[in-house]
């Protein structure tokens, strides 16, 4: 067994509005800022041990598919690294 | 000027409580994932126009400090990409 991190980047899909990122882009934009567009995600950091990169990356994207995202409305992707 | 994505990623200080992560990782625990640890982080996607990858990062890391970090509890990182 290895330790890996294995990264899922959960995103809403296109066309989902994001009122929150509206937001935190309006108050920058308040304090002076320019900036075309801002898109919020969630990030988790799974510390895990596995056979393989494969087999890690097949777990956290189970857990995505079942906890973390919500694939009416979310977008995700997975990212595995050797801790 | 040219267009740039800058990624900033803030998450909780070591040492920082984050219940909302042992929460999740109790909910994967109940579904029969086995997991090490759980860390959750924001990660925002900012589109900008700038001089160079530099004058972005500068940018992006200005709007961590000013509103997207607090910077008692968080700690934050700035990646460019070209867009």
């Amino acid at each position: 067994m290895t330790a890996y991190t294995a990264t899922v980047t959960v995103r809403l899909k296109q066309g989902v509005l994001d009122p929150e990122a509206e937001t935190t882009k309006q108050a920058l934009e308040r304090l002076g800022f320019e900036l075309a567009e801002l898109r919020s995600a969630d990030r988790f950091e799974i510390d895990l041990d596995a056979e393989s990169a494969e087999d890690a990356a097949q777990r956290a994207e189970e857990m995505a598919e079942r906890l973390l995202a919500n694939p009416t409305i979310h977008d995700y992707e997975v990212d595995v690294d050797e801790r």
